[in-house]
């Protein structure tokens, strides 16, 4: 098979016959072409069911073989019998692309299994090349164009997914965030993760691609490619099926075997994937990929409104492979000369005496300016107040960290506010596109970790042991 | 000392001193007796300013000794110097309570090391009991007092919260959730761990109670007292400076030893204590402690609209030591019975194929109410779609989530709901308050997992080995 498969066709066709569409419409009909319209796809639809003449207002057709224009893309949904024969039909009539959306096969019964080898062996034999079966297929927010019968929003994000499951384009909301490009690659009866990720490692219009790994069937090649794509931009991985328990209910949902956890992992790590096993922490570090700068050392400062937001923090650093920085006698000067005499000026920085004395606009920015332009800090971490109500602006720092922030581009910033204001005021912090904001202090601390890592890799130091300090 | 201290005096004072008020009001001066009224406190204030006649339309007083009426409880801000003068007079004018609010103690110099000992000393040697210094002291929604100059939200919910640090109540949103009373213990000169878990265990208002522990100086006692509370109701901690930088840390915050986090962590749990090391499951494991009945064995099913997210619970759910229910033949041929003849019906239950052909109301309720009918499951997690849109109501599995989980209180129910709707589809779902629903998936394993431990603690079975099935 060629190693560098073009999706153009799956990603962006200018006609699609869709087979075995329902000729149900509305509300739970889960009708594909009434989604495609939805989302805005504007190319050549070609409907494919003996059972009607019209759907949606298109001319449908008996057969693939009827239609005598070119088609780009076949989306697949009849019965799963019937499956084999539809392509062999398709590739008769010159279709180079399909995707194949029911389930029912490796992840189903004998017959199932059989019938996606079969799928297999003519993708292999006739050249025609196959997403799925068990899939979604494609979303693409930049040309308008998606496969899913689920309601998907677009928006063009330089965000690529690859997934296993359906999951992770309609609930991208809680895993990547959000997502411009997706590829959901399902059973991968034969596109797999490394013809994905070279095609988005090649597209321009991606700058960050995350994978949902399940199960692996060609370990090799994907490392192979994930060593050149991270060289040019970052890939995040989260692995399911880490468990016994995990990996054998994998077999009968998406048919792959997971393979052991930790070699997986750790072979991904060392082509430069950053991996991931708590999915709250996809969308931080996603969106520290595309906003923040590599961490060039892993020496942390803390700019803290309480002392035990702080103790928190380093734990989570200590067990991220962080330490704490040594700040520099001029940046604890300028701190002190801030601060009643009794207070121990050290890493974490607590500015909360400070700021009672004088005021939130006489400190934060002072502070936070001395912390990032010392040599010994290589990022900062800041925990603020969500101020609760509008008349709260004295207690409201994100003024200040998004303009400091703004003027120190190259050491990443990482706030954490607190309060019940939280997610507002951290979206207000974010607009900017040089802070980012976790939900959960721990997690700010695993976003500077990926961050350095990165680095790391880019550097092509000595592999990184997380949970061993390198300094 | 007396081992059980009452502490109305500090959480429902019918008169407050307020000694070292500031004079200046209104934004940014983070005036306590303004913060006390907006509260809604409605007991007698007697500033005490020798530099001011009136504060806030109260009559000012030179000193405690001038009040000549029956003072609660003094909350002292003085500089801190002036403190165990202040306190000494406190007690010689009869008032049996004192909250100490500045830092600058054992958090601090030498200096404020020894005023700290001075204030042990004199509150050995006169009776009167301190709270602090370095804290927000008390908040007490259900009497309408607090003494935080910090403003907080009144909310009259059974949650007591202990802690070491006020960004626990400032931030309760973040953390408990809501806050119904609050001791910030702070340094802890006196009043320490043992003396406000014996209160709350006692407290009618306060169904379950959480702490924030950062050291401990009096281990020995607040475990007699936890095992006696925990019979009761659910005590959860937060142990914070687990690692030896935290602990070097917090030696310069609060000022206590941090001690082996192992061994503490382990104690702890002996005496029924839940302890939690990841604050993002504070929230959902109160929540699940004041709505959800202790689960009665290990046995999790997981009725899910994806195989991928089914496998990502798996995952947690071995790492909690909880397992995959076997269902019985008869939940398995109702679910069969709906299902394409290709699916291998077992747990996780994939209701997804059944959904598209018989329609959510004819599905959902059937499987779920069969679930937690069989006598092989002892707990539920619904993995299910928070729709988008609002005409995606045949999208929606709430509201028989809802019914069903009404019907069966005695088995945990807990939901994971995915899409960008989640906030607002879960906040709904929980309104019934017989199901909560979590952010992140695996947080749903952990939820569970705290239920079966409850259990077992009530039940006083062999200790329960966390990551090892017990059957």
């Amino acid at each position: 098979m060629n190693p560098t498969v073009n999706l153009d066709c799956f990603m962006s066709p200018r006609s699609v016959a869709v087979i075995g569409v329902s000729r149900k419409t509305g509300k739970g009909s889960f009708n594909l072409i009434e989604n495609m319209l939805a989302f805005g796809y504007e190319g050549d639809i070609y409907p494919v069911n003996p059972m009607a003449d019209e759907i949606l207002g298109f001319r449908t057709y008996g057969a693939v073989s009827e239609i005598g224009k070119p088609v780009d893309l076949a989306v697949v949904s009849t019965p799963r019998e019937q499956i084999p024969a539809v392509v062999e039909e398709c590739a008769r009539v010159g279709i180079e692309a399909a995707i194949i959306v029911p389930q029912g096969f490796a992840d189903a019964d004998e017959v199932g299994k059989g019938l996606q080898r079969e799928l297999s062996r003519i993708a292999r034999q006739r050249g025609i090349r196959l997403m799925g079966p068990n899939t979604l297929g494609t979303v693409n927010a930049f040309s308008g164009f998606t496969s899913s019968f689920m309601p998907l929003r677009r928006e063009k994000v330089p965000i690529g997914v690859i997934c296993q499951s359906g999951i992770f384009l309609v609930g991208s909301t809680l895993f990547t965030g959000m997502t411009g490009k997706g590829i959901d690659l399902g059973n991968g009866c034969d596109l797999d993760f490394a013809d994905a990720l070279e095609y988005f490692g090649q597209d321009h219009d991606i700058r960050v691609i995350f994978m949902h790994i399940e199960g692996l069937d060609h370990g090799r090649r994907l490392l192979d490619v994930a060593k050149r794509v991270c060289m040019k931009k970052p890939v995040i991985a989260f692995k399911t099926a880490r468990t016994e328990a995990g990996a054998h209910s994998a077999a009968s949902h998406s048919g792959a075997m997971a393979g052991a956890y930790d070699i997986c992992r750790s072979a991904l790590e060392q082509a430069g994937v950053m991996v991931i096993s708590d999915p709250a922490e996809i969308a931080d570090i996603t969106k520290a990929m595309l906003r923040l700068h590599p961490m060039q050392g892993n020496r942390v400062a803390i700019v803290t409104f309480t002392g035990a937001g702080g103790i928190i923090l380093i734990d989570a650093l200590t067990t991220c492979g962080l330490k704490l920085a040594v700040l520099s006698s001029q940046t604890l000067s300028r701190v002190a000369a801030l601060s009643p005499s009794w207070l121990t000026v050290q890493n974490p920085l607590d500015v909360w005496p400070a700021l009672m004395v004088h005021g939130m606009e006489h400190v934060y920015p002072a502070v936070l300016r001395s912390v990032l332009e010392d040599p010994g800090v290589d990022g900062v971490i800041c925990i603020a107040i969500a101020p609760d109500l509008p008349d709260q602006a004295y207690l409201d720092a994100t003024g200040a960290i998004e303009q400091v922030a703004d003027a120190c581009p190259k050491k990443p910033v990482v706030a954490w506010l607190y309060g019940a204001n939280q997610e507002c005021v951290s979206r207000n912090l974010e607009r900017s596109g040089t802070v980012i904001s976790v939900a959960a202090l721990p997690r700010a601390a695993r976003v500077l970790e990926a961050l350095y890592r990165r680095h790391l890799f880019l550097r092509q130091t000595a592999p990184y042991i997380p949970g061993k300090p390198t300094g």
